[in-house]
This record gives structure tokens, sequence and C-alpha cells, in this order.
């Protein structure tokens, strides 16, 4: 059966999770790779994904005030030089361009790898009084780094993304934002994608290259490792004192702006893929399925099937993404492709539910089938949807939950990690070196100090001395 | 006064258009120079109306079956000398990529300037079956072309495009493919942007590297000076054969497909500039301009006002994009500047309006005023709208058609292309060497082979010999 066929070729993810996951982007069909090293093809659907979290995502960051804009994607070496940290962070992983044409360039420019070198050598031009702040800018673009092993979505040399930067006349205004658009991102991942997030701020050693401080969203896969969903960072004067960029403020004095700049990433698909799919393929939250619902039409030979799926298709579309299926392919394998395209809602229909005036609708996340009236049935996939989005978030959550306990001194530390996959919660001196020492000899790092602060013990779970901070700890992507 | 002295800053289109120009680009806040050589900055204004350009255009694309995708933004060298003509059209003019961090690459990988071989080296993996075709790809991107003098949006060497590659069974359907896109280029520049354009084929000269034949759309600026403002292009199966790809037809034999590619690019935005604006700045067509209305309250100090015009943005913005400028600027200021940003409506409002339930609308296009009842505001806003994009458009074309003249001999044509700007329509009898000529003598390229042919004479204006076909010529940007 055809059925059996597609769901034989994933791997099952409890008997190699990475494989199942290269497995579901494949048969899924979001991406494939490339002939170019490191660098992915995304296909329509994964690209019909990407543009539903980019207008999601870009009609929460207008709403708040913030304007695109588009830069160049190359930075002259010198640019890239100013400032001392993030040159150090990101000049051993740029792709360098040498030559135009035939001509050998005098300054070699790098693929942006991120944008606040060119932003500020923006802002420079257009900052002059305090009533040209703040500046609040996003672009959406793809960026490069060369990586040494890349995997679809994850890490891959080119990704997607897009890159808030903005300026601000107080270092408060400045922390704000950085606050506000690290709760956009929880919002998104909550709202839209079901998708359970911890807040917090990373450690000096794991924040970007420049920044005075980081905050952080992590997620927890299936598997049991983290992922870092999205960050905003805060920079101080830092990059402007570094760039000249300066105001007259309301006092008439010259001051240097406060800066911040945030991301969020293709690699939230992979995000997507690991929170919720299963060993069928994808399970896509409503909100940005590229198909919310399909038409499957039963025994579609029998005179009126197809006529009354179209008619539906075309009433579902004002309200919903919706595509009907009449390729004579075979409804098992139908049902079969859709759930590894993890569709939420199938919607079946055949002579008897016609007779009827019904129709089928069969979750994805669960399979549970109901039988709804077609008087009603706008209403009926709006509360199923909504349900789908409830229930993958509540089994998302319950899971984390399931995966994160507490450890109190280093050998349980070790234990465990080695072990027990999932976020670790430990006390932390505030030493990096006990921090290089947990990777050292448990292998995990430091996800994030938590907003959300809990009491595990008085003293550090590596060195024993007075603790700081509680930390989440973890293998991560 | 601030509105005087706003206009005085740009420089009179008749004084020197190119000054002009980028003095517009400026003072709209479209673009700013940016720190890498022939790259610029696209400001908030200028990327909210690019925005518009590509939600408008995609809704069209898609509409007619398309689906978008995300290539990789690097070639690598032998990929791009896959195909003969293309690698030699295109390799003189592309920005290298030799090294990756610390490690020199083994191949050289160039930033697409073009993806019909990224897009070759997919097909080659997904395509096996009649069943797989057609393709309808397209991507929104920038790519990059080694150029050695360039003006923001005209000619940049970063350039923002979006870019259909399709796969065929038959030569028929590929070539009504490349027809049929034309068409949507040549209605979205009548029915969005108000730019009467003639469509036609490119001569074998100008077509694109690799190409079978080269559609275009032509435009004529301000200037008399031609723009090419969106291409497609029929390939027959010479990639395909070029990069294997293959497939079953419908009697089971092996085939190559057809392919078309076609794009259009931010360089549309120099022809809304050069072909709506006047010495006052910018004028946007209705139908993608980032604000349609901006309300200018009057005599803000006075009570209510504020309170009004607020209200009414809040109205309004249900139905237009509208803008409110609340700021302590003077009136006149404001005048200058929405004109300056090419606003298309002007709304004012102030307590006598107020009083009668009324407001002022102003046209930017040609100032005219009307006072409108506040009770239909919504009716005449639209129909002020509708008039506004029908004026641009006839305006335009009145333009075009007076700065259009035949020409039969060879004397006429230099005489002309001397002293008269415009589109020169001239017979031609096919050969290259007269169209060489033409350009040395004359200064003048053919623009196209228009599908509405005329007669203007027997003979090539150029040798005398038995014309083929009417062309455009002129001079181009």
């Amino acid at each position: 059966m055809a059925e059996n066929k597609l769901v034989k070729e994933i791997t099952s993810m409890d008997e190699d999770f990475a494989k199942w996951y290269t497995d579901v982007v494949k048969k899924a069909e979001l991406a494939s790779y490339s002939g170019v090293r490191g660098c992915m093809v995304v296909r329509p659907y994964g690209t019909a994904l990407w543009e539903n979290i980019r207008n999601d995502l870009d009609s929460r960051f207008k709403a708040l005030g913030h304007e695109n804009v588009m830069m160049p994607m190359f930075i002259p070496e010198g640019l890239l030089q100013r400032e001392k940290d993030h040159v150090e962070g990101f000049a051993p992983e740029v792709a360098w361009v040498t030559h135009g044409g035939e001509e050998k360039l005098q300054e070699r420019l790098c693929v942006r790898p991120t944008s606040e070198t060119l932003f500020c050598d923006h802002y420079k031009d257009i900052i002059q009084s305090y009533k040209d702040l703040p500046k609040l800018y996003n672009q959406w673009c793809s960026v490069v780094r060369w990586e040494k092993t890349t995997r679809p979505f994850l890490r891959t040399m080119e990704f997607f993304w897009q890159e808030g930067h903005t300026m601000h006349e107080t270092a408060e205004q400045a922390i704000a934002e950085t606050e506000q658009m690290l709760n956009v991102y929880a919002d998104f991942c909550v709202d839209s994608l079901a998708i359970p997030v911890i807040k917090g701020k990373k450690t000096d050693k794991e924040k970007f290259a420049g920044a005075e401080s980081t905050y952080t969203i992590e997620a927890l896969m299936h598997d049991g490792k983290a992922l870092q969903s999205g960050t905003s960072h805060y920079f101080g004067d830092g990059f402007a004192r570094a760039f000249d960029i300066t105001f007259t403020d309301r006092n008439n004095t010259l001051q240097y702006p406060h800066q911040t700049s945030w991301g969020m990433s293709s690699r939230i698909i992979g995000a997507i893929i690991m929170t919720h799919g299963d060993n069928s393929g994808l399970v896509l939250p409503p909100a940005v399925a590229p198909v919310q619902v399909v038409i499957v039409p039963i025994a579609m030979h029998k005179p009126g099937v197809t006529e009354k799926a179209t008619q539906l298709c075309e009433r579902l579309a004002k309200s919903f993404r919706v595509k009907i299926d009449l390729t004579d392919n075979s409804a098992g394998w139908k049902f079969a492709e859709y759930e590894m395209k993890g569709v939420p809602l199938r919607l079946e229909i055949g002579p008897k539910d016609i007779e009827n005036n019904q129709c089928v609708l069969v979750r994805r996340d669960n399979r549970e089938k109901s039988f709804v009236s077609l008087d009603c049935l706008e209403e009926s996939i709006e509360c199923l949807l909504k349900q789908v989005h409830d229930a993958l978030y509540e089994k998302a959550l319950a899971r984390r939950e399931e995966m994160t306990y507490p450890v109190s001194n280093l050998d349980e530390m070790i234990e465990n990690a080695a072990n027990r996959p999932g976020f670790i919660k430990a006390m932390w001196c505030g030493e990096l070196a006990c921090e290089e020492k947990l990777k050292e000899v448990a292998g995990v790092t430091s996800r994030c100090i938590p907003f959300k602060q809990e009491h595990i013990s008085d003293v550090c779970v590596c060195c024993g001395k007075p603790a700081k901070h509680m930390l989440y700890w973890g293998k991560a992507y």
C-alpha cells in the first residue's frame, strides 16, 4: 500500500533522530541539498512556511513602529574591523569577495554575516538630533557564515533571517527595546508556533560579539537538545563610539546613542520540525501552515463528489489556506502525503457524506475524527484549528517539563548530562572557569540565566562557591 | 519659508535631469549612498514602495500558479560555466568569493548575477516525468553585477528583483509562458504604476545571454530616454541540454523540457521617479504609494483639531494607507515635504472645515483642491485616487506619443537622435551590422521589435536594403 510505503521511508525518531530530521525535511519537501556546499534550496513548501513566519513577525514589528530597510550584502573589510569584539567574533567565519569580474579589489568585501556595521555606517549619516531618535529599523535578508558542518535550517552557510537594528536616546530605552523584542519573539513562538520557550539572558561567554548583553529564548527539542530560537542584544554605546555616531540631546549636549539588535532566522523552521514532528512526518502549527485544510474527496469516480469537494474548496478558501487534491492517487496515498507535510486538518468528503450534508475532519496531531455538518463548517474548522494549536503547545510544554530537572552537584551533573537528555537546572557562581569546566567534563553549555529564577541550592554546581544565578544547561543545536 | 527652502533644494529637471533624479532619490528619502561602492541603502520609504511593488506582483504570479522558492546566493564557478553563451555574458561582471574565513576555496564561488544555473541544477533533481511539469518557480532576492558606473535604482552593483524560472513539456507552452509573463509585467505597469509601455522582442544583439529570444517592455522617461522595465526570456532546451535535464513524456520517450525566465527589478522605482516626478519631487501612483493620503491638520493649536484629525486617520486607516503629521512643523513645510515624497492626496482639516463637516483634498499631480463632506469621505478619496492614477497614465502616454517619431533614412536618424529626445521608429533589415552602425553614428540602440508593427518605409533606415521589421530605437538607461 502506498501509505505504508511512504511511512516506511522515514527513519523512526527513536531509532535515529538526526536521520529522522533530514528525512522529514526532504520528504515533506521543505528543502533539498544544493550543489553549493552548505547551502540549501528552500522548496515551495518551505518557502511558503517561511513567508507565513515572515508576514506574522513583520506585522508584529510594524505594529510597534519598526520600519524595514534594505542594506547592502557586502561589508568592506575596514568597516567590519571598526568594532574590535565584533570583528574578532565574525572575521573567522565570513566569505570574502576578492575580485569583481577580472579586477582584483583594493579592499576585500565580506558577505554580511550580520549587519551591525552597515547599520552604524548609515546611522552616522542620518542621526543628528534627539528628534531623529529612536530609529527602529529591520531588514529581511540572508546572511552567510562559513560553517564547517551544516544541516538544513539548523545550521547552513547561508541562512534567511530578519535583523532589527535600533538606536535610542538613553540606555533605559534601548534596554526596554531589547526586552520588548525578546517578548515579541516569545509571544510569536507561543501564539503562532505553539512552541514553549524559556526567556533569559546569555552568560558573557555565550553573548553576541560586541554586545553588552544578549537575551535569548531557548526551546527544547523532541530529543532533549536545546535550540536557541531568537536573540535580542543590547550594545550600550560601544558601536556608536566606534563609528562616531553622536546626537544633540534635549539639553543641547552631544551624546552617543544606545543601540540594540535582534534576530530570528530560518532555523526556527528546524524548531517547528523538532518540536511537533512525529514518525509520520511534519506537524505544523495552524497559524503558519501553508495549507491549513487539505480536502481529499473519497470515491472520486462517484457522480457529484469532485464537484461538491471543489465547491467546498472555493467556499473555504475565503477563510482558510485550503488545498484540494484531485489527482488520481489513492485516498490512502493522499492521507500519508499530507500527514508527511503536517497539514493540520484533513477534510474527507464522499457520496455518503454528501447525502448527509456533512464531512469528516481529521486532526493531524492526534488523528481524531469529527463528523461535522456542512452548515457550520467554517466554525468547526476554526474551532478545531484552535484545538490543534493548543494541544501542540500543551504537549510540547508537558514534554519540556518532563525533560527538565535540577541537579545540585558536579557528579549529578555529569551523570545526568550523560544519560538523561533535556534541560538541566543548576546554580552557578558566575565564573567563566566553571562554565568552561562544565562544558569539558559534562558536555553541556549554559543556555541562559532565566528571568524566572529558582533556588536549587546555595552553591555553584561546579566549584561549590556561593551561587549567583540559577541557569539552564544542556546540549544544544 | 520652509516650503520654498525645500523646493529650492531640488535641481530643476530642465536644468539638469540627472541631478534632479538623484536629488529626488535623496530628498524623498528613497535611498542613500552606502559606504560600499555601487551599493545603495534603500531607506524605509523606498523599502515600503518596493514591498508594495513586490506584494502586487507576487499576487499576480501566484494567481497564475507560480510558487516561490529560495535558492543559494552563490554559484560555483563550474556551474556558471555549464552553458557557454550564459557564462560569456555574465562572467566578466560577477563578484568572486575566493576565501571562507582563513581558508582558500578550491573552487571559486560567484555571487549570483542571475540564477538560471542554480535553478537548472535543482530542476535536474526534481524533474523526471511529464507529471512533474510545468514547474513554475519564482524567487525574490538580490543579485550582484560588477558595474563600473552606478546610479541609485537604475544601475547598482547589488539590486533587488524577482526572477521567475519555469520548465515546460513543449516549446509552445514555454513560449506561451514567456508571453504571458511579459503581459503580466505590462499590465502591472499600466494598472498599478500608471506607466505606458511598448511590448516587443529584443534583437539578437540585445537578448539575454543564453536565451533564444527575449521579450521586453520599454518605457519612455521624462527626458526622452528609454528604460527597459521588465524582460521575459525563452530558452528553448539549451540549458536543459547543458544541464542534462530530461523527462519521460506522455509517449514514454525521454525529452528535454523547455525553459523560460523573467524578471523585474528595483530599477522599476527609477521608472516611477522619471515617468511621474516633477520639480517639486516624487509623484507616486496610488496603487503602490506607501502613503496614499497624508493628513495635515490646519491650526493645530485650536481646540478639537488634533482630535478630529486623529479620528479621521483611524477611520481612513481601515481603507487606505494613511499617515497623519502631528509634528510642530508649519503646514507649509508639511505640504512641501509630502509633495517631495509624492503622496497622491493631501487631506487638510482645520477649525472651519470641522464646523462645516468637511475637509480639503489636494491632488499631488495637478494640485487640484476639492472640498468634500466627511460623510462620504472614503468614496471621495477612492474616486480621487482613481483620477490621479488615470491622469498620471494619460499624461505619461501623451508625453510618450509626443516624443515618438518615425525616421526613414540615415541622415534623418542621425539628425533626430542628436537633437530630439525620445523613441525613434525606423525600419531595419535584420542585420547586426546595421544595428552596430546606428549605435556608432547615431548613438542609439534598438529598444525592441514591437509586437504592434507599423510600416514606415520599405527599406532599412541604415543600409537601404529591404526592411524586415519596424523597430523602436533610442538612448537608454
